[in-house]
């Protein structure tokens, strides 16, 4: 049946084409979060959907759903999504991959005349990125009413104009937001599939097309930990009487990798990263023991578990190092994100159908991460995709798109024609 | 004899309230190089020293020579000697407790009636500190010739006034440090005898007066090394693709620290600190894996052969932890100072002078380096001190500076009456 998508294959081509002539700003594309940017995007999307002859309905905020009808139409649907937003300078593939793939699907089952059991649906969906407006999953999380509606004064990082302002100017209504009101029931959901670039190196390392998503990894991080210590002369102060805030944090952080390793060993997922460390530069100086240092922990885990051992581990090594080392780390408070693991029947039934069986964690959060953790089945592919995402060298090579969107389709097909 | 001090100790602590009433202002002292308030401690010292009934002369670049004539004035002469000037917001003590405690022995000597072999000097010496034109040793390394003629055209730091008109301003000449011309020769100078408070905590920590330091430690310093992988999501890309530049730092500064155990245990004198580390504050993110990092290795011993040993372990443990974290360590040049070991026959009976003997390596510079350097055979005595030096909390208690001095007469007394 995949077999038959070429045709609906050459319209994802040249969608993908639009959308990069139409939003591309230099050398990346930008696709403001209820900017002009997405507007552009979610029109020609709307465009091609309507020409396929797909019904159009866009919710109160914003989210456009285009729908091949069921047989039974008061069914639970299935819907296909993803985001049609990018950050500042990014993409052309990152969230409209997924968009683009569900219209393929939705083209060749209506070219082929078949009709599905219950509604299929791809939702365009608004605001995924947070580079805009601070908070992430605006539009899915919106349609669910899951937003604290605090998030309507943020104000978009480069203009300063609230949310509120901007989405009234764009013609949608933050009411919904603004009284948590549920746009989309989870339970008229029968199965949510995303197909999404993957936004590390792992495919191209693995040499791989594309991969199954376990989950969506969940975030602990220590956002503010710092180490302090006392500055001193760096020659004139042996090591037994030194409070080293530099010392005694790469102590910490050397720690740390040896649990990373350990947990690894055990089979655990997570990553493990400092990517924020510094000495003061107002105070630091080259002849000087560092008196403080600041430093970001981020732990994500598919495994709440793990995080959590992981980070009781890093209190415990804290204070141990500390003590050792005459100084105080204080790691401060955690930002926490849950992680959303993937159906199990649906990640069985992606993995049979990819020619090399491949699964693998998402790192970075998806749409999809929404609807898992709300009991929405939920199921993810992973399109390989050279140099990372965020950025305007995201490369996606059609072949490899091709393989993913016949996963997708086989699987749509086999969900909704039983 | 040197019980018999207690009238010049008065006199000592006279001379300690004039300076900080004199040079004081605000919670420090400022005794700029070449600047107003150096010169302020150097009339208030010479008065003292004309009272006592000492000979003055002042070379061509400042540096104040108070001498109690000996029996043959054309041998040798013993210098008593250190600096007067102190970084901004300094202590009171940094410098001119050496200097004070050189007049004290001198006035006790001349009290007691008792002429020398030969002559005994105290030098004040200019312009140890870097702090206003960023070279030490620009009294002592002046006096010999050995200063690049290019630190004239230093800028003072604050305001921007090069060296020679700051001297020139001050009625000093210039042109001996243009000329590397010689105003003093090692081989005119018997011993050279340094009183100064310790710059670190270990007398107060070891609950002792004073110390006789065996050496002043040399420096070998990577003062631009850096290490360069790639940015990356930090949720995105597992271990075994990660480019991350602060696992990798923090692998390379932890091995070095083992090495710096290892030397401590072989006996070697070490003392090693990373004192900037630094992710790139325009490009590091809490999400992201650091592309980068900055750091300076900061290493100093009493032994040249030790730096170069742990520096040549630096640059291969660079290679294999660059190797393994997939980055490049990048240690860049070196600069290096030579440590500068003290005389032993004037360490071993300084020793032998001390009531609880206490031997210590200094980390920090000072000006009997430059006469070691040179061949001339030098002794130093440390006093405790509270709070480190270069800080307006500098405490040395007048009674560790009495034990310190009578240390200082009873060797000056055996040298200079044989």
């Amino acid at each position: 049946m995949a077999a038959a998508l070429q045709p609906d294959l050459d319209l994802a081509a040249s969608l993908f084409e639009g959308l990069s002539r139409t939003t591309r700003r230099g050398r990346g594309v930008v696709r403001d979060s209820y900017g002009i940017g997405e507007q552009a995007a979610h029109d020609l999307i709307r465009t091609a959907a309507t020409a396929i002859g797909l019904e159009i309905g866009i919710d109160a905020i914003g989210n456009l759903f285009m729908t091949l009808p069921g047989r039974d139409r008061r069914a639970p649907r299935i819907i296909m999504g993803s985001h049609l937003d990018s950050v500042p300078q990014g993409g052309n593939y990152d969230g409209a991959a997924g968009v683009v793939a569900g219209l393929c699907v939705l083209s060749a089952l209506r070219r082929a005349g078949l009709v599905p059991d219950w509604d299929l649906s791809v939702m365009a969906i608004r605001a995924e990125e947070s580079a805009w407006f601070d908070v992430p999953y605006l539009g899915s999380a919106g349609a669910f009413g899951l937003l604290d509606p605090a998030c309507l004064s943020t104000p978009r990082s480069d203009n300063g104009v609230s949310l509120e302002a901007t989405m009234q100017q764009q013609g949608f209504d933050p009411q919904p937001i603004r009284e948590r009101q549920r746009l989309l029931d989870p339970a008229r959901i029968r199965a949510y599939l995303e197909l999404h670039i993957e936004q590390g190196p792992t495919l191209v390392a693995e040499g791989l097309p594309a991969a199954v998503v376990s989950g969506i990894r969940g975030c602990k991080r220590f956002r503010s930990a710092r180490c302090v210590g006392e500055y001193a002369h760096s020659g004139a102060v042996a090591r037994r009487h030194r409070h080293d805030a530099v010392a005694a944090t790469v102590a910490f952080l050397h720690h740390m990798e040896t649990v990373w390793l350990q947990q690894e060993e055990a089979g655990a997922d997570l990553v493990l990263t400092a990517g924020e460390l510094f000495t003061d530069p107002a105070l630091h100086g080259p002849s000087k023991i560092a008196g403080e240092t600041h430093f970001v922990l981020d732990l994500r885990s598919l495994s709440a578990a793990t995080m959590d051992a992981v980070a009781t581990e890093a209190r415990a090594t804290a204070l141990r190092i500390g003590t050792a080392y005459r100084v105080n780390i204080d790691l401060g408070a955690t930002s926490d994100s849950p992680p959303a693991v993937m159906d199990s029947r649906l990640r069985a039934r992606l993995m049979a159908l990819l020619e090399h069986p491949f699964e693998m964690a998402s790192g970075a959060g998806h749409d999809a991460s929404v609807f898992a953790n709300l009991g929405v089945r939920a199921g993810m592919i992973f399109v390989r995709n050279a140099h990372g995402s965020h950025n305007s060298d995201e490369a996606m090579d059609m072949r490899d798109f091709a393989a993913a969107a016949r996963v997708l389709f086989d699987v749509v097909a086999d969900e909704a024609m039983q």
